[in-house]
């Protein structure tokens, strides 16, 4: 049978986009497009060729090249939408949702036209709401336009785990439900190290502390680079589900998933554990909540309707 | 007998420090701790903080932290600067030197003060001086202090290569001596693609737009770009050489070396063919030369010693 | 500082001993040295030379050398430990122990002689006997002497539960105490898939069946082959196991220790929750266990010391 | 677009069968189906289920399956057979390449009927008559039938090379033109160490020893073993021809390649310089061959011819 590669997109070559690029290209998970606007062709074009010099060093067969022509991203297999704004001092958070929304239409439209088959995962903030967005632009199913957030939460809470027991970051997993940030709701029952359940390990005020620490994770960054997001972990939980699907692993990770009944939500876009694979989110995988994880993750679903509202 | 993790630092946080430090930890070399000015202290540590947070996704156990404090630097097995300046519109070559050979010395004395058994690889531009600037500023032996700049040039060449016969990066070799970018002395009679010598393969008027688009590839992303220069490949480069010499691989990879005496110079730092070791730069390769290898040899060790005529 | 690779010595060149050589090797945990009794010395040298062949195609810089010379294993920084006869039909479980426990002794004498620093990894069944052994003959202290049992029963656990539920084997967990086979003592409620309880996904009939496969999951492969044992999974847990240490990666991994109150048990070689890191087993992590639990760990302790009865 | 796991298929579950899946496996290429005769498929499903616990320690996705059952080989992309009889002492080299031949055509029609896409690849010795064999009786076209036999000899010989000069294998490269073992036409002149020719550092004796060392090395491993032959480093050469396949890598690698005329030759099956990739045997590269490289690649030829006629 004749292998063809598969082929990547990701929309959006800033730090994360292009970050993204590079992890999917190390993975050689296939040839990856790097895309951005027209007024960005050339810087984009420049990352792109960086990473395609940095493959022979790295060993990785991979075709990495930057474009703002969609036509070039046509037939993907995957495409990874990070474009997108990020909040300015003094933007409304208004603003900042239709003004992204306005970018995932136009994105989105530009996929479904050029690879009308393909997987979308996105990046872009408020990622529930931009998830949403794309799904209802794409006319896609849901199994095929899928939201990040918790393989990056779970993975800032498995990193100040493993950092407070001293132990490898191999053995530490963290669960986490809901939406981003703030929004987060963390099973600390379902987080462990070496499979030992965390609360037995680290008492419940520093593990609290821990828990906060994750829902500021994101804000740690931006406090701490003055200018700019984090990139580097973002673009590793992208890169991750990327493997996840492509190469059809069924692995167990926390998506931004549309739901249609499951935990008792109605079409709303939440972060649930799902099953990706070969189809993209290829279950739900629903758990019994306690009372205390029920009101937080309707707390997280009502914030997630605000800014559906928002829209439209 | 205990197993210790080794420890990496890397002098400059900027995009080249920090995706070389990513670079190190994804390869698992060992502990890295991330070095820039008092300034960028913060920066410095959000971007460890943000690689640090990518190790659980990525599944690699190295502890990356930001610091400003050399004293975090104690007992480094290696030392990678990536600080300095590069070159702003209207400022003159010599400025440059000058600039960035104030910022070895301080750098190397505070190297030479916590790790004094380290071995230090410099990018810092122009490299050929500024490692001479490290190794006269260090006082270590020269298999201690190596410049980058061969495999970079190399790596560029490889790409294009691959591309122009589209073939895997893993199959296509490159050869140079000399400085770096337009002071390249390629060996393309050194220069396969599966062991076949490219000039049996692409004619001779391609290779040369090939090995000039070499030279040059370094402007080349910087034009793209249009602000800053490359990092993805640099930092594999590093990354590479960290490698061979934090496993002990001895592998031929060229370097920027002190020659005392080899192919007929004194006391200059060259791009030359040497194995990377366990103690660094093992040994220097000299091959014999056609005439007009050894011209162009002579003009690049030429134009390095005016450069180190600056300094002094 | 200059960098020196390690040096793993493999005691015992049978199916699983050479496995886990060439697991070894292609990690890159350092040297390797494939050791065998001189009746063997030819086929063991044979096994090696096999491996240092496939090291240019698979790219893994490690010496892979067979001997039957212990001078050649000389300052060994892990000596892993395979030798030793397997049960022949009519063999009395005396006569296996007590032969067992004669190579044991022969073997540690050599590695103490040409490795006092080591730390060893044992695998001889019955395991918790023959760790015992090398640690009474060696002299060494516990950390230095471990055995392997659980990182394989769990190995398999995970893999019929990924069987199962269609799952990523990188995505399921398990956790076992005590003895090896037989005598192991499952925590299905340590077990996960996704970090969500096994319970909840599999009914208590069906993970039950899957507990007592794996507890005859030695028995069953022994079955299949006809003639002789597993040695792919074998080997991988030991190589695992040689990362944890080597790599200084401090891993929680289940270990046979050595028991100095721990669990209530004094004196005795038993597999429980350990700390593995560049010191060899650095913490042994105590658990509150059920009643049933308890009950069915010390019914493995005393299966271990009715062993260790045997060897005195 | 829907990403399904490839699948591949290793016909012969003897050691070189059962560690080519294993190494395909760890590649994550795809899934893995070992196959034998019935009488072996007890220990066939041994061997595969061993492996398959393997998978949770190494961390590989890819399901490996033991079968006797040509149905469940059903649409493999990839076929590697590896099946066949050893010659034992007083068989004739005709009742070798007779028995062989018998297997190959009882297996390719199996292949052919559940597979009629697959590409194969060919180890069995005498392995140009074999792939021959293989081609005739499935019509296939000659790019989807593929022999091994350049990879492991060059393997050999890069080994030998690296520790010859104390180099890593990683810069070592070989050439070798015609057939396996003695028919063996070596280029050593395209064969270097970091680019640089061989012959500036080896004696013209002292390669020449390497040379005839790696022609006898299967024999060399023979004799060490003294009772079966060379498995890993056959193994890891398949699964890198494997790897080129199937991620469409276009590699430039040695392949047992039927000719119609490329080197002067017709319708044999010869060692030759090709492409692999995604479509199988995508290219054959042709070089200019010295007087003496043609009289031996005659020679080599004729040998091949012998074997073939003994076929018909």
């Amino acid at each position: 049978m004749v292998s063809v590669r598969k082929k990547i997109s990701v929309i959006g070559s800033g730090f994360t986009g292009a970050t993204t690029a590079l992890m999917v290209a190390q993975k050689e998970l296939g040839d990856v497009v790097l895309v951005d606007i027209p007024d960005m062709e050339n810087p984009t074009k420049g990352r792109a060729l960086d990473m395609a010099e940095a493959a022979p060093v790295q060993g990785f067969d991979a075709r990495v090249t930057g474009t703002s022509d969609y036509a070039d991203t046509k037939d993907s297999d995957l495409v990874i939408i990070t474009a997108g704004i990020a909040r300015k001092p003094g933007m409304s958070r208004d603003d900042l949702v239709n003004t992204n929304a306005k970018i995932m239409k136009s994105v989105t439209k530009e996929i479904v036209k050029y690879s009308p088959n393909a997987i979308i995962v996105v990046l872009t903030n408020p990622v529930d709401a931009m998830t949403y967005t794309v799904y209802k632009a794409s006319g896609f199913p849901r199994e095929r336009v899928i939201g990040q957030s918790g393989v990056l939460d779970t993975a800032r809470f498995r990193a100040f785990v493993a950092e407070e027991l001293n132990i490898s970051v191999k053995d530490i997993t963290g669960f986490v439900l809901g939406g981003h940030g703030d929004d987060m709701v963390p099973l600390t029952r379902y987080s462990y190290a070496g499979g030992i359940p965390l609360e037995k390990l680290i008492s419940p005020e520093r593990l609290e502390e821990i828990v906060q620490r994750t829902r500021t994770g994101g804000g740690e960054i931006v406090n701490l680079l003055g200018n700019g997001s984090a990139y580097y972990a973002p673009a590793a939980s992208l890169a991750v589900m990327a493997e996840a699907i492509l190469k059809d692993q069924r692995r167990i990770l926390p998506s931004i998933a549309y739901l249609e009944g499951e935990y008792g939500y109605q079409e709303i876009y939440l972060g649930v554990p799902t099953v990706l694979g070969g189809k993209g989110m290829e279950e739900i995988i629903e758990l019994d909540l306690t009372d205390e994880e029920k009101i937080q993750l309707d707390k997280s679903a009502d914030s997630v309707k605000k800014v559906i509202d928002i829209l439209e």
